[in-house]
This record gives structure tokens, sequence and C-alpha cells, in this order.
């Protein structure tokens, strides 16, 4: 179905060339008024055309999203014909580059003392799950996301839809060696801290490093070895309840809370 | 595909006679690992058929679910067959009676001393966010939740699945007056905080009754009116960062984690 969509766009010869450095994204459109008003805010993302409702327009506008491109105007069910009627678009579809791949190295200064959080995702592969726990890094001012290049998702609309503007205010860091990067997080002064329930410490009363990484795995299978290996603790989210683990989105909106609140005391 | 998977499948007599005694679930089997045991393992729930593979057997087995009922082992694919491609079965499938439906009258005893933690949602119509919510509301140790009968999804396999469990242990009160519930939470002694941006105090820092309950909205539209009118708080969850909503679950597993460490101090 994405594929099919695609297949009206012409791609500008530039961008052909720059092909091999976009993200593995399935797909280049982006749909729902927060992702698409947040895409047409953000001056990293370079857009082609807005397809829109009256209606969704005129909310794309009160969220004062800066309306720049020439919107086609077009009724809900002629948007629905062109990306398929599972795609909760609420009347907003926006063709666009995936944003550039950033290069986790460019960014990491070593600075023990400055006050960063990044998150770690080991091998997470729901887009809706990722997209809830963007959308809960934007929330919580998390300075970045990492996550591995292969056995993850690219930037697709379902990932955009759900993080609901959190994909264009957290940048994303695709790495091949999810180990090695933590590793350069250490040595950029991180202290990294994989959640895990074999953890020997619980997650609030970890004595938090102002750089602070956490570092999450896919349910059922967890962190692997290696990633549990590299981390410098494994604490734990205590839970008094029948069941003792969280929907991942949930777990890392929970540990971002935590982190966020002990790296900013309020 | 539900409706057509559901033809072959004959009630009893006696539970046809008790059919407007269900909850409106649109579907009446179960799927996944965790859904599928814990309803095994749960004595309310009438069982009445279990397919699976013979590796989900095994870890059924493994985790501790009494299969007393007769297993047909089947192939990963034949169950895909019998219940579509969208369904994550992880080859266990169970036909069975969804819960009974609870009466909210006979479970409230007015006890304002006793530490009960109530979850009320104002017209969340996800499945997938509520089962994720009852994930974390079995995790959290919640004493029940409460939706309205209408503008919110029956016992669904997609909410099942999601909630991991978490159905077969959170009681579940349909009301058909949300407003009317609350003012029942009230004279029972409950402490009734609802969620919403427009909060006046911060949930965390809000002084917990020893019976709570939390109120929450859809997404987008929030609380309705009525619903903040019989709040006795308007409560809010602070976040720093560009974005200042968590997806509905998100909000939910945090509110929860907030409200259970203050009525069970660690």
């Amino acid at each position: 179905m994405l594929d099919a969509a695609m297949t009206g766009r012409k791609r500008p010869p530039s961008q052909r060339q720059n092909a091999k450095r976009q993200p593995a994204g399935d797909t280049h459109y982006l749909y729902g008024i927060h992702a698409v008003a947040t895409a047409l805010a953000n001056p990293e993302r370079r857009s082609h055309r807005l397809v829109a409702t009256d209606n969704a327009l005129q909310r794309l506008k009160e969220q004062g999203a800066p309306v720049s491109i020439d919107a086609e105007t077009q009724s809900a069910r002629d948007i629905t014909r062109l990306i398929g009627p599972d795609a909760v678009h609420q009347g907003a579809l926006l063709y666009c580059d995936p944003l550039p791949d950033l290069e986790l190295e460019t960014v990491l200064e070593p600075d023990s003392a400055q006050r960063r959080l990044m998150l770690v995702l080991d091998q997470i592969t729901d887009p809706h799950n990722i997209g809830a726990i963007l959308r809960s890094a934007a929330a919580f001012s998390a300075d970045g996301l990492i996550m591995t290049a292969r056995h993850a998702p690219g930037e697709t609309a379902v990932l955009a839809k759900t993080a609901s503007g959190g994909l264009e205010h957290v940048p994303i860091y695709r790495v091949r060696n999810l180990a090695n990067a933590m590793e350069q997080l250490k040595t950029a002064g991180f202290q990294v801290a994989g959640l895990d329930e074999t953890g020997s410490v619980a997650l609030d009363t970890l004595e938090f490093a102002p750089s602070t990484a956490l570092v999450l795995g896919a349910e059922g299978k967890g962190l692997r070895q290696k990633t549990l290996a590299t981390c410098d603790h494994i604490a734990r989210l205590d839970m008094p309840g029948a069941i003792t683990s969280l929907n991942v989105s949930n777990a890392a909106a929970l540990a971002l809370y935590i982190a966020s609140r002990r790296l900013i005391p309020v």
C-alpha cells in the first residue's frame, strides 16, 4: 500500500543522488495534524506537497504551522484513497523527505558535568512503541534517541503519527553497533543505565549522574547479553502488582519521568 | 473478520439466555501467550477451546497456566487462518466467554481510610491504549477500572493481547453514566482527581487521600465538561519539554506510578 502511494511521487535528481544518505524509512510522507504541523515547523524537514481538508488546514494554522508550501485541498475520502484506509490521517498529509541521518560522534562532547538525558533502544521494532517513546522523550526533554540501524524501523508514517510531533524534536542516531555507541556515551561522560527486571537497584533509588543514558530492550526479549554487559548499572522498575512488566513505551515514560525529576529537581 | 471467525462457534443454551449480561465485546476469543495463560489461570473465565502450536503449549505450561481443557495442536499458519493475519497470536488461541459484567455498587463500601486506587476512563476508545492501561493498572495494583458502557470498546482480543494478562487481574466496571459513578466513588470515600493540562496542581504534589480515583480523558478531547466538574481536584502532569502531552496509556502509567508511590510509600 505504501509502495503504491509512493509510485506517483517524483524525486528531484538531487535527492536521488543523496538517497543512500536517507534513513531506511519505508515511506516519504507523514500524516496526522500534530505530525504534519511540527514537520512543517521544522526547518530541517524538506517538504514537497501538502494535501489537506479545509478543516485540517485550519487546524494546522491554529497550531502555528507555517503553511508555506501551497496546500492542495482534498476531501478526507480522497486522502484515504491516496494512503489507504488504515492511516488515521485526520485530513492532513505531507509528502516530504525523511530527516537526514545524524552521526552520534559529532554531538558527543566529553562533559560529565553537563545535564544530558539520552535514550538507547535495543532492537525495539514496533513503530507504535517507538513513536510513543519519541513523544515522551520530547515531553521530558531528552537530548536524543539512539537505536540500531538494523532491527529497528525507519522513519515511517505510523511512527511519526504516534510520535505526535516528537519526531521533529528529538534527534535520532542510528548506529551499526549498539555496544560501541554505549561505549562512546561512557567516554563522553555518560552514566549508562539499562532497565531490566533483574536489576540490582530500583531506578528511583539510583544515584543519577548529570549525563545519563537509559537503555531499554524489546518486550519479551529484553536487553541482549552484550547490551547488559556494557551498562554501568542495571536498574529495575518496581511494581507492586500481579503483573511486573509494562508495555515498553510505558516503561520508557516512567523511566524518563524518574530521570528527568532527578536530573532537574523540582 | 472477527464475525467470520465467530460463525463457527456454537454457544451453549445457558449462555445464550445470559447473552444480554455479556459485555459489548465484538469477539469471544483471546490470543497471545500472556493473555491466554492468565485467562486459563483465571477461575472467573469460562474457556471452551484452546488451539495452540506445540511450542506455544510448552510456553503456556512454563508460565504456569493450568491447561485443563484439551488443547488442539495446530500450526501457526492454521491459527492465522482462523483469526486473520493481523492477529499477533504467538501460537496461542483461546475460545472463551468474555468476563461477566461487574456492578460498581456491589464493591464500593464506604471507607475513606482504606487504601484503594481506582482508574476512571472518560470515553477512551482505542483498545490498544485501554489494553496498555489495564496492564499498568495490574502492575500498580489498581483495584479497578471504570469506563462508560458506550463510547468504549468491549472485551476485544486486541485489548486482551495488549493488556498482556491485565484483563484477568483488574476488575472492569462499565457504567451508563460516568459522572454518577464518580459521585458514587466520592460517597464511598474516594478522592477523585482528574488529569488535565489545565490542572491547578501538579499530580506529584497533590495531597493524596488513601482512597484515590484517577480520571483520564481521551487524547485530543480530554475530559468532558461534566467529568471535569465532578472531580474533587484537577491535576496536571508537568513536562519540561517541547511536547506537553503524552500518549494516554503513558500518562496513565505515570499517574499510577505517582499515586501508588504516594499511597504505599516505599
